[in-house]
């Protein structure tokens, strides 16, 4: 399968786990901008992004990570979403505009990801009972989500009136947070953004 | 004081607080490319993210945090830097040398900071004893250090022959990380890197 890249055109394999919302990012963008791409499943339960082989592609050890025909590789999910979709119109072309999208993918990862998706994992992965959750991490992935809702009631999406990286980026682990125990319910602000970005990439619901 | 923006010529005002490397980076960008800007020194710990003024620039309540004479204002240390450095050198030309630059912006903020600059602040600013710390915090800086140094054992900087935005993020903890019980005289290749990254930046040493 062929992709777009910097220097041509190259194949491109996607090494994921299906299960990881930050997986997905990568396969809604490619699937939403007609990238082709190889998805190889991958089973970090298993081991496997900790081979010599995974480590020699990334030295993080983490899914998703990128490889081209050429030998390029490329890891970090919002670093691969924003390389694949550059020139597309999920990246506004205002410079202050690209930046306020930024200004989200960081804030994903820094104060979301880290207790959204954890819990979610603990409870879904590792069988845990929602008691047994960190209350920290609780408290947290609730303020990230109180956080969501005020911006959510007054803005369409992130970064603006169209749906841009951010949206991709947040939606990924925001859209299952009930299986991590947070209450969605309590957000009709976000619950209206978690439709209207499903349509844009054209996703069954999630719940 | 006047620094370019997105639509012309506007005043900028950086908050930051002066012991924290999040805020440093801006500090040093402005300075290595000769942005003229205002800093607003912030003290968190008098809870001074927490005004309803400062929410109202950015409802994560975290520095840094830079504002604008017009209104807008821009949030999270690798995005904001990532603006102002926009068509500098400090961001590589080709797309996919400035996506390796971000997967090393990603990385800092996910699995580095959280473990190096967190251990730091505890020992530093809550007067915390090293034998306090999470040893699961300190595992975790360890192993990114310890990854760093695989990196630039066969690389000059993180992006590459020159230095990049990338170097400048992570920077900002690694040259303090012994403040933080981290232990720099096993890695070679990190204090190396550590001396030519200050020099770019025209920093004093910082050990």
């Amino acid at each position: 399968m062929l992709c777009r890249s910097g220097s041509g055109v190259a194949a491109m394999k996607v090494y994921g786990d299906s299960n990881s919302g930050n997986c997905l990012k990568v396969k809604w963008v490619c699937d939403k901008l007609a990238v082709p791409y190889q998805w190889v499943e991958v089973d970090t339960s298993k081991g496997e992004t900790r081979t010599p082989q995974f480590l020699a592609m990334n030295g993080a050890g983490q899914v998703p990570t990128v490889a081209f025909d050429d030998g390029r590789t490329l890891a970090q999910s919002n670093a691969i979403i924003r390389y694949l979709a550059r020139d597309s119109a999920l990246i506004p072309r205002d410079a202050f505009a690209a930046a306020k999208m930024d200004e989200w993918l960081f804030w994903e990862q820094y104060s979301h990801e880290p207790y959204i998706a954890v819990c979610r994992f603990q409870l879904v992965y590792l069988g845990k009972d929602a008691s047994e959750l960190d209350p920290e991490k609780v408290k947290r992935g609730y303020a990230a989500l109180d956080r969501m809702e005020r911006h959510l009631a007054t803005s369409r999406f992130f970064a603006g009136d169209t749906a841009s990286l951010a949206d991709v980026s947040l939606l990924a682990y925001t859209r299952v947070a009930h299986e991590g125990s947070f209450d969605l319910d309590r957000y009709a602000a976000v619950r209206r953004w978690i439709g209207e970005a499903e349509a844009v990439l054209g996703l069954p619901k999630a719940r």
